[in-house]
């Protein structure tokens, strides 16, 4: 049932019929986001794109820490370039940049699988991903503040999850939040038994992944269109969509199944 | 007390004093918004607008269902169409991004009062209203992923109601949620004992009719003109609001009284 | 260890460290904002803002009212003016707005401590507040819609603050709701036995003072800088605000102390 495409050292890729699980497999290095898993991610996430038969996309970790953001010492590394690092952080900031907008314009959902701490750059993940199942032990940060560097690039994505109130109150502090409260506070939807993290988000998966393709498609991809529109341009778009989508061929086989009970045959199934 | 206006087929409309009653009444087929439906639906909409004695609009259906969205068998009717239905699908679409516009632009504040399950374009309704009472068994869902036909016009609702997480796992999963968790997540405003939905919205309905009428109407527009605004055009546009509220016979009085220790007599009493 | 700058009869200033405690002191009106109030409100915050060695602000109040919003008898008492008060409103609710702008674009955080009733522009300051801390018999309320003066502006704070339902209840009910309610929606981010709001506000600004007060300033203008931004848009805006954050030298500090597991020595300490 499960075939393993690829084990880079990096991120390991396994296909799980309609649903694509990558995982960070960068332990030692808290699974810091250095140019090259950044590189890696974003190429995985492209290839995926393209493969129609992959519904969902499941982001997992492995080890205690789920992500710890940037590689800080990647980064030290290029103050001794010519130019102090200004070309090598501005590269690497807009691939980061780049790789978050790649969750949110690829055509499938992605789940995040938190399984340990998620901090920084690694938080800015779990919030950009479509949906997060947490581990009850899991826990989340923006510190950056605590080293003189604001985490700006991740509050994007936090603040566009959480209330004002508490996203403010996360980047000001930099300290942990618990899983619960993240759950709380609207930036995981799932708290599971530490564990069950991967299960749970693979049974999610695989039941988002039986409905339509091209539903999911054109859902997630109307859905950030038309999030930050005036509700008449909103709406106006929307219906555009839907006529759209009541013409294509699944909506027809989907409309008739449901009406005559019995399962749906997908265009891409 | 209760003066019963009018009792179509499909929407019954009361006068409770200050308190327009209007219930979906088409509990055969799901309260389901056929074209019918979200043209007479719109047209007490239109008529309560010009209605200065009513203050608040209280939106109820009857049966198990509180409505089941778009009516699939009159869409799909419309397939046979010469052009396969779409320019019904255009019209249909457009009416109903009109009608939920239509209680955003309403001047009086509307309350969902909801009693049964709420899908698709019934959950958007909820969405849409302003203020939403819950019986404690009543559930909630975008089922369209299902059959294809991702609910993109109920998510413009949605989105603007709920955080992104929780509301792309409505979208997404398709599955019936709990009155409380809406609650939770801020769909609904409270949750009740099954039965007791209808007096509680006609009593917060009451509550809230006691205002003067044209702070009700200036405060409601406001409220949702100033939405997408940057803080500053924000503050600017409220500010000039407030001012010619200020200077408004309703303030006038409404401050005198308060000062007087007395109640107020309003304008349209 | 407490050095006392100023205290004018309406507001109390003093500098705890780096935190600097601004108290309104005008419990007898109900710390009501009158244009003088207003004025010297300000006038703090425009003094603090070019006080580099303050890092976070804690707004506090005396008495059993945090502030019940706008002087109403100052207010008609202008009633009397030639113009009916026209030109005393506008200039009083755009220094009021100016007021709430100025909080939102301090370069240092400013946490709210919530000592009693909040109402009106007195919610309005709580919910302008990057924080708020808030003792539990503490209570929230826009009940201008009570004196026909609908809420309009304290609005425009609190429906960035909490989700819309909840906004729309709070300014069409004009009812009181409990620290309890207001923490679980959002409006502020913590809820402490009466008594000791002032204790724990001081120790979470002290906790954020630990910062670099150039990693503060540098964030809280880039969040609200990005906050209405089109996702791409504020990506660029945040990787360009990151990258110049990098080359700094309290990120250069923060991150070696961080490497090499020492305190960090802040340019401003």
């Amino acid at each position: 049932m499960t075939e393993k495409i690829e084990d880079t050292k990096n991120i390991l890729a396994e296909t799980h019929g309609r649903v694509e699980l990558l995982t960070l497999n960068r332990a030692k290095s808290r699974n810091s986001l250095s140019e090259s898993v950044i590189d890696q991610l974003t190429a995985e996430l492209h290839r995926i794109a393209q493969t129609k038969t992959t519904r969902v996309v499941v982001l997992a970790s492995t080890g205690t820490v789920f992500s710890a953001g940037h590689d800080l010492k990647e980064l030290e590394s290029h103050r001794q370039d010519a130019d102090g690092g200004r070309a090598f952080y501005e590269r690497v900031f807009a691939k980061c940049s780049a790789l978050m907008q790649a969750i949110a314009n690829l055509p499938q959902p992605v789940i995040a699988c938190v399984q340990g701490v998620a901090t920084a750059a690694g938080c800015q993940l779990v919030a950009t991903c479509d949906l997060a199942v947490a581990a009850d032990n899991s826990r989340f940060a923006t510190p950056g503040v605590d080293i003189g560097l604001f985490c700006s690039t991740p509050m994007v994505a936090l603040s566009r999850n959480v209330s004002s109130k508490h996203a403010m109150e996360i980047l000001l502090t930099g300290e942990l939040i618990s899983a619960e409260h993240a759950h709380r506070i609207g930036l995981v939807n799932r708290v599971v038994e530490a564990g069950k993290e991967l299960e749970v988000s693979l049974a999610l998966a695989e039941k988002i992944a039986q409905k339509s393709g091209r539903a999911l498609r054109t859902g997630k991809k109307a859905f950030y269109e038309q999030a930050h529109l005036p509700l008449n341009e909103a709406y106006d778009y929307a219906s555009k969509i839907m006529v759209d989508n009541l013409l294509d061929l699944d909506a027809k086989e989907g409309i008739c199944a449901f009406l005559e009970k019995r399962h749906p045959n997908w265009q891409d199934d």
